[in-house]
């Protein structure tokens, strides 16, 4: 099946999704990044992987958070970075969002980091780039966030060993969450056995049982046993209204409690993919608890992001 | 004639306007463009010529695209960029312009980069600044934008090879242009001999032909022939009311159509500042026609701005 | 006493306030920034003492000038830089400060610039984050701008050789100064015999003879035989109202004109931390004449940040 995501020897030279990449992708892009943590571990931090090359941030909606971390990732590989806020630039002016790439082509950019609020819109550049030119999904619409699933394996993969056995839970607003989606098709295909989704009805996509998750709407029920807590962010704009009735009644149902988190298996592990909403969706004594692994996500995912940037530009580059 | 861009062995130090500039200077920024054009051909985007040297993006107007190919063209050349959008800042607090410019000479600037939307901004920065460092205009008001006229004759050198045969016109919004006054005067010293402006009476500015260009109101009279089809931006904001009927209008008498173009001589190119307003003032059949070299101009501006930077600073550095 | 900007050896691992800092530490910043002063007049701007380190600018009021000069020190000593205007971050997206500080570790920073509206924000992140981190104040409420103080403290001993025999006066908007307690600690612990503070009763704060001070509300009094006027910006927000009665009185009664000047020292230099309010606090003739050292300052100020930024990351690397 064509995936624009890999070039004809079937390596990656754009991740824009993490439907649909084979195992063999997955692992080597871990692979990559655990040789970053090592180097990170023993003080090297600076790598010239991408010297002399140009990554455009291109952030057509805001994430301060997210474009700091392909920032940070990109410095650390030598490349000139180069950050654009859409929103108050060209496209403002009437150009067309084609127009506007072909121009950053133009002035001679290697790589693409994009996020767009429309699904698809890091599809289309991909599609549209000259080759040579990599894409990296920043997160798009409801879509895909891949990097954040990546980095989610990473860190599964770090503190499990390995999928084959384990049993996931992924926790709250599956509904909108960029992450979830991305999260399901990682760990297919990396070899888990059980992916379970808890949340509200409210707050479920319709046929998310088609992606072979288990659905749970009792939160007891579902971190029965699990080995991992995938926990989503609640937006806040969906604390109360037609998807919720309130965070109050949220945090009781869905909220992350050291009681809850008890029924999972005894070594289980925490995951947020950050900004916490202490109180509504994870209680204090969990964030900070030593069953959270929520900072060394962060930390593996600037490894993630600088080993997905080597690995696309590099593949790029040989074409 | 006191030029303020040269010193006093003629050598250029700052970059204001192209009124005034002569040949071999013109030629010498072309040159050293042409070489960084070809060492990027062949993959080498980066260069040390200011390595160690401080680059102050000061923008009093916002301008994305410009300011983004003067931020790549300096770390192309190793230099530490600082960008400042100054209607958040001092002057906000009072300061006054030239407080603002000696505060930065202080922390160490080397070369200013500057968009104003007054007419001298940039000219009043050069004259009060120390010397050993430069100015470069990125466009004040509407009178000059001068390494936009520069790239644009770094195409048309690129694509004719010699200015002294050949028949330009320049097409659209003359009034309101940073552009069409510097490309004028940097067409006249070049020894274009037949520069020809295409525009509605409402958007020429008067006594044009002062400066010795033909002035059209039929656009096909005007094409009639050409080498060179120069198209202008139209702003937004004047594209009805007092200048202008009506886009609609606008497009039928000044929009470059495939129709239109068929007039000018049949290895004619087409070039725009971007970003294009298609539909209006360019149709898409020709804005992505063969006949268009508006992403190989984008090309060009980065290199032609890095030779800009690079010589003035050369020759600030030896005074 | 225990002071948290220091470890068990007395180093300085961060930079809160001159506040209970040893003269040894205050002369050691000196030090270093006078051998990177020197180096700058050679030409020598550029130093690899952060190379591969990640500088964060955490800026959680706007401070564009403030944030400039940290960037600038950052980029002369090679670190990577990040700018973080935190306002329109996570922090609004409820996350709390010490979430996002934590994050922003786990990304791999080594150092934190930070700036915030509310005094001792810069303590409260110098407490929580991880050994090896380093965080440096660029300001903080009305408490503390300790590297505002150095750079005075440097002119001064710069253009004075030594502060064991001069008179130093202080003018202007006491109350709701951030630099005034810092320079005032800084003066005395450098041996600074004699501190005077000049303002209307109404910008001073309550209790500032304890810090061992002269307070004189005549201008004309307070300035008499000094050797350094250190002159306060006013904000323009307290130019009229409670505060004062107008900004002509306040200029008649606290601006440094040349006649006020007069009374001061022949060889009296006059400092001001920019940007200022040309006839509000000061007459042009001053701010421009042969006594003013005002843009020495600034060039001062980024010497002394690129020491303060080199000695505590230096302490913390060796933790």
């Amino acid at each position: 099946m064509y995936n624009p995501q890999l070039n004809q020897q079937g390596e990656l030279i754009h991740l824009l999704t993490t439907e649909g990449l084979p195992r063999r992708i997955l692992n080597q892009v871990l692979d990559r990044a655990a040789e970053f943590v090592a180097q990170g571990a023993e003080g090297n931090k600076k790598f010239n992987h991408l010297a002399g090359r140009s990554v455009f941030n291109l952030f057509f909606e805001n994430s301060t958070r997210t474009r700091t971390t392909f920032e940070i990732a990109a410095k650390r590989l030598s490349a000139d970075v180069i950050n654009l806020n859409i929103q108050a630039s060209s496209t403002a002016k009437g150009e067309t969002l084609l127009d506007t790439i072909h121009n950053l082509e133009a002035m001679g950019a290697d790589l693409f980091v994009v996020r767009h609020a429309q699904s698809g819109a890091a599809h289309l550049i991909a599609e549209h780039v000259q080759p040579g030119i990599a894409v990296v999904n920043a997160g798009d619409g409801r879509h895909a966030h891949p990097t954040q699933a990546l980095l989610d394996m990473y860190t599964i993969r770090h503190y499990k060993g390995d999928f084959t056995n384990l049993r996931v839970a992924i926790v709250g607003d599956i509904l909108h969450s960029r992450v979830a989606r991305s999260q399901i098709h990682a760990l297919t295909t990396l070899g888990c056995p059980e992916v379970r989704v808890i949340a509200p009805k409210t707050l479920l996509p319709t046929g998310i049982e088609s992606l072979g998750v288990h659905v749970h709407h009792d939160m007891r029920e579902g971190l029965k046993d699990v080995d991992v807590v995938a926990m989503l962010r609640l937006q806040n704009e969906r604390m109360s209204g037609a998807y919720l009735p309130s965070t109050q009644e949220y945090f009781k149902h869905y909220g992350l409690t050291p009681e809850k988190l008890a029924l999972a298996r005894p070594d289980a592990i925490v995951m947020h993919p950050g900004p916490m909403n202490r109180g509504v969706e994870i209680d204090s004594a969990v964030a900070d608890g030593d069953r959270a692994v929520i900072l060394p996500q962060v930390t593996f995912g600037i490894a993630v992001r600088m080993a997905v940037m080597n690995i696309v530009a590099e593949n790029q580059a040989r074409r």
